[in-house]
């Protein structure tokens, strides 16, 4: 067993009104008393596989080599859909094979046999001794992290896999001076993430002209407080990526904006 | 004090908008800095002991021996009502006597006398030196639970307790073909939990005509996705129960369940 | 390093529905993979500064000398509202300099000097090494707090700061025998709590006409179940201050009472 305290990370959509996250973690702890425990996130919206390949894809470079991040969205849970362990660039994926890496493998697209390594989960032995249709979070997942987590090794989890179902992640397309993006995600303040990263406006805070919804935006703030109290404002926010927002309140509600909605972005010359 | 980092949960209807469940830590952790604390939930309804009995009697089994949960359901606060520390079957539960094990003490009715042990919580010397009117959670439960982990033995918290108040559990009644359960709980996808246990079933998929609230089905499904989305079903969920539930939505939005619903089961020979 | 398992706690207004706290999490264990993280709340109202300033210095008291509490509600994130580290009678407070501290300083309020020692996070070596625009929790204050909890000194931080911006605090008035205060807080029970603290009313339960939003009270209880269930209430809570509380229900909806409501009290001789 590794002495250097492992972590565990944890991402579903079960919310925290029931005990199921609890019981993972007593699974866990059960098998690696000295493994960190974290919580991501637990609102995924039930059965969204989009957003938690967006939050695991988003969270998991912040986390020291050698993580164990457990994506628990799982709506085939009981029928044939394969659950694997994936390992990339040195962190680990303990999840079922339904599209929740898909953010990651989009990102690691043109190098995924060298960087990528991924098992089936077959090996009753990492389970819990009875496995419940319903709920392999606890009975599956979480005995296969913690088990990862004393150093059991990929081969023994199970055979090797080489294609893994992938997402359709929407892409933002460049045509000339005109970028055409969507907003992938709405935050907890109603901020709307687009998949327009700042590589693409190459650190340029003026020269766009940025329209959504309605909503025509020609700067490129630094700080929320640059607009004022309930304005409308663009910002490349903590994910590196076009986020419009309000300053001082929500762009969900204030403009309206939701999940897919076309962002559209002019360049000047 | 245990090398060993013993694990103490925590299930309160404190909700975690407030500080209240954090506090407790600062306590526990304050008092054994290496304990392991894990939320079961906290957003039991408040008041609600039925929710927190069966909370902790579904939950806690996955804790490895040794464990010290938690359970701060507690209206009677500040009255002459009992707070406790229950030894069952190597699990330790620190308490009001008010309820919120009754679950669990249904389980080992018949030989109760064999396998629980509890007592008083007296000793002053095992709470927080102020105690307030409203918030035992912060001033004696998590103390005493801190205490517990560090391996004060119940003999020092106070004096044997015999009879804890008991909760009324609503019991399945079988009679001839006819199997007549309650839901006893919703979990956060809006499954319906009965209190209809896959033993009383024996292990058959078929053969039965389940009826609840004007839905009729006839077979147990194995999986969600057994069933087409949007249709009702039944599956033996990971409570080792029956449960009704809607293939990639809501049983309770769908078909209107909820708590103390009846449900009855008639098996063909 | 410290071997004694320090203790970082996280109040912030980040909600739990992003994964922006998990993230958080894994910078503070990449940098001090022993550390105990502890959530106060992240259910702050969005920039709801005086909310953030009562949680703190409700809950600080309750942990461990040492413990370092990092206060993220932060409205002028990327703006040049300063960051800071604040010792404060041993314990650590890192946050923006926003008045999120308002409390805990009117609590010290004329021995400022001797108590409180303050230092601007200047150093960029204790951030992450690209720092986002609009997500300092991630990027100064989590780096901040694990550097500090393995032993950094506040010197190496940054320069000292000798004035922090203060939060107007409502403050209750006494004038002859009336008392008139504030509800500073509503918890998640729906309870009222004010601003008017034990102390000011010297231990006497009766004595006392309580007014508050047109109801009237003359007792105070030491348990809600004192009074019926459904009837209205006042009780010394576990701030030591005066609640307005329903018993088995809430405050807040049944009479009504909100942030900001004065409570005025009578003595009588």
């Amino acid at each position: 067993m590794n002495d250097f305290p492992c972590i565990i990370t944890l991402t579903t959509d079960f919310g925290t009104s029931d005990a199921y996250v609890g019981t993972m973690k007593g699974v866990i702890l059960g098998i690696n008393p000295n493994v960190r425990v974290v919580d991501l996130t637990h609102a995924v919206p039930p059965q969204d596989i989009h957003e938690a390949a967006f939050t695991i894809y988003s969270a998991y470079r912040y986390f020291p080599k050698g993580t164990i991040h457990t994506v628990v969205v799982d709506p085939g849970v009981g029928s044939d859909r394969q659950a694997i362990v994936c390992e990339i660039d040195g962190a680990f994926f303990v999840c079922p094979d339904n599209g929740v890496l898909g953010y990651l493998l989009q990102a690691i697209d043109g190098s995924v046999e060298h960087r990528m390594k991924a098992v089936a989960i077959q090996n009753p032995g990492y389970h819990l001794p009875e496995v419940s249709n319903t709920f392999h979070g606890r009975d599956i997942f979480a005995p296969v992290a913690a088990h990862l987590s004393r150093g059991v090794p990929l081969a023994s989890i199970g055979p090797r896999v080489e294609n893994l179902v992938q997402l359709p992640i929407p892409i933002p397309e460049v045509s000339g001076n005109t970028i055409t993006g969507q907003i992938v995600k709405i935050d907890r303040f109603g901020n709307a993430i687009t998949n327009i990263s700042e590589t693409v406006l190459a650190g340029e805070v003026s020269g766009y002209e940025i329209n959504v919804q309605g909503v025509r935006l020609t700067h490129i703030n630094r700080a929320y407080a640059e607009s004022a109290v309930g304005e409308p404002l663009a910002i490349i926010g903590s994910f590196g990526v076009l986020e419009i927002a309000v300053n001082g309140g929500s762009a969900e509600s204030r403009l309206g904006l939701k999940w897919g909605d076309v962002v559209e972005i002019q360049r000047f010359d």
